[in-house]
């Protein structure tokens, strides 16, 4: 997470983007996203596990197994979740609209929506914006479709690279919007990568699935799992470098490698733009038993109300993190073997205060903009880290003021 | 939950307390409590299940396996907790001092702390108080003991009550503290409660664990478990009526029932005194599989920030409820067979928004001071209620300036 990919988007063959005003829920900003896919590209998606999973991910994980996709329809502002039969229809019937106007299969169309639960979502204010966003149809769309996607991200959130696979160049442009309702599980926030790289459906979503698992599931605003989370993959295979057909060839790991760090820069544009957000903090876990053993640890802490208080504070109150550690139901945990660290300055050892620390210099990290959190088990060699941010009065503001 | 005992505390035959201020972190309100018990008495206790747990915790752990406990020494300001081997020392110390004042045996003394997490305890300044608290002690100490053991907590929680066993009267009053860090887990924050019944340790463990299940154990203010967290549950064995040998009689009936009523009440105090809290809010779960399944979708309801910052507001964003009830983790959860209810005011039927519901109705139930969240699963016949509150700006403010 040290190397910082560009965020001025580079344009992906095969990938146009056109966005249009709808007046979903505000009158004075874009809100409809239509991306087209050419002819040829392969698409996967992860979606949220979430139960009360809104109906445009019923509809878009049916359609993605029925047929390739050609287009994708985002909303914000509606998440048509929680709307029952009626949302699923009005789903379906944005599809159907996007199918007349461009001249596709109802399936070929995979509908998105983000933002207020349990409102039923305006349909013909959509279909009516929908020539429009084709007509606005680009390749190089990419930053009004980070902006049209917002919901109270106060950021659009882009990241683009480029490698060589066999001395051609492939390019990798994502994109992604969240800020709270941030606990992705299996999936994220709605993100879609693009990348003009040629390759098989199966190793590429071999490649979402390995891409998400350290970033988009690896960070937490407030834990609570959105039912709308996607994360759409998208490779046009029209970039000249040759078509990679399974996981093990160096072209994968290359590709793997770049699309994951995309989507782990982009996951940390989320927590940073985390609704009230002052802080991003990294919970690293080591020592632990087993990698879940590591995440759940990692979760306790970054989910406690006490702890993200204290962040916000920049009060280096460690009892309160030795406490979530506590609490995260560690079978026979030895607190003995417990060590912890802000960023270098070691706070406890043997699960007690260390005798060279002093308030002064944790409060001295707890002040920085970023720093991290790490927990010696001292249990075993697996490891993992959360990316988490405060919980502040704007947290409240924010969610107290949503709906008015 | 409907009839209230009296927060007007009668005296225990048996049992003598007495204050004092030792200046452990104000120097303006007594901070320390003694609890003398006479002998004959029985004395049982429940502790946190935090692995973090506090020095007191287990020296009053291991003190009660040793021998019947004649004194408990209480302290506020200072938890003792991730505070290692010295930690441990001091908390034996505290004992001593007991002992030796009082004439008793140190494993005869258990200890509890509560407070800041992670600083010595200044045993020089307890033992010092340690006379005056002694000499304070009298049968109608209960007001100001349970003054005397609030940290963050803005008022005092007593209950008492006087049932009748066997034509004779036995009487009940239990003090308790707690306002953050309030998710106990198989105990709660500090209570206790004493009564002159005469009963047997073997019935009176027992009764203590099932008094505590429906009542501290099924509350949640932050989801943060505590390291100090204690139930102590004290008999006198004084009052005329028949012992009681065992837990299957009328007698142990109706002493269990009083008991669990004063465990309620004094857990509703708790939430309603919560951080910040500004509203009292059941979160019943209803037609689950099980009893588990129920209080996991319960706790996930009454933990999610989103949520608490929708009671906050008033906003009835049932949306966020949903949500909530999707990621709690219930395997093939059938949505189609959801409902949800505010008060008597259903939102939610098959999944979906009710024809009937107003936004008006909703919001008319949260501007209650107390209400109920109903969720109907429809999966078994199995239920649970969890008492939470809300989220607020001063929950942020509390817990940001706690240290300061």
């Amino acid at each position: 997470m040290s190397t910082s990919l560009s965020t001025t988007p580079l344009a992906i063959d095969g990938v146009r983007l056109g966005c249009a005003q709808a007046g979903i829920k505000q009158s004075d900003r874009d809100d409809l996203l239509l991306i087209e896919l050419a002819p040829g590209s392969q698409c996967v998606a992860a979606f949220t596990r979430n139960a009360f999973c809104a109906a445009p991910v019923v509809v878009a994980r049916d359609h993605l197994n029925e047929r390739t996709a050609r287009y994708l329809l985002i909303n914000s502002g509606n998440a048509n979740a929680g709307t029952g039969e009626s949302g699923h229809r009005t789903a379906l019937e944005c599809c159907h609209a996007v199918a007349a106007l461009c001249g596709c299969e109802s399936c070929e169309v995979l509908p998105f929506s983000t933002g207020v639960i349990g409102q039923p979502l305006p349909v013909a204010r959509i279909t009516a914006a929908l020539p429009a966003a084709r007509e606005a149809l680009r390749s190089d769309g990419w930053s009004a479709a980070a902006r049209a996607i917002m919901t109270t991200d106060t950021l659009p959130k882009i990241r683009s690279t480029r490698i060589e696979i066999a001395g051609s160049p492939v390019t990798i442009t994502g994109i992604a919007k969240g800020s709270g309702m941030i606990c992705p599980d299996m999936a994220t926030m709605l993100a879609y990568i693009a990348t003009d790289a040629a390759i098989e459906p199966e190793p590429l979503q071999h490649l979402l699935e390995s891409a998400i698992a350290p970033s988009f599931n690896a960070i937490s605003v407030d834990g609570d799992t959105s039912t709308n989370d996607a994360c759409v993959l998208i490779a046009t295979c029209q970039a000249a470098a040759p078509r990679i057909d399974d996981s093990t060839s160096e072209a994968y790991r290359l590709l793997h490698d770049a699309i994951t760090q995309v989507c782990i820069e982009l996951a940390r544009d989320i927590v940073q733009d985390g609704e009230g957000a002052t802080k991003l903090v990294s919970v690293t876990i080591c020592g632990a038993a087993s990698h879940n053993e590591a995440r759940q640890v990692g979760y306790t802490i970054a989910h406690s109300p006490l702890v993200k208080t204290a962040l916000f504070a920049s009060d280096p109150n460690w009892g309160r993190i030795l406490a979530a550690v506590g609490r995260a139901g560690i079978e026979q945990l030895d607190i003995q073997g417990v060590s912890l660290f802000l960023d270098d300055v070691q706070i406890v050892a043997h699960g007690g205060l260390c005798d060279s620390y002093t308030e002064e210099a944790g409060r001295t990290v707890m002040q920085r903009d970023a720093f991290t959190i790490r927990v010696e088990l001292g249990r075993g060699n697996e490891s993992a880290t959360i990316l988490t941010c405060d919980l502040s009065y704007d947290y409240v503001k924010i969610n107290a003021e949503y709906r008015t």
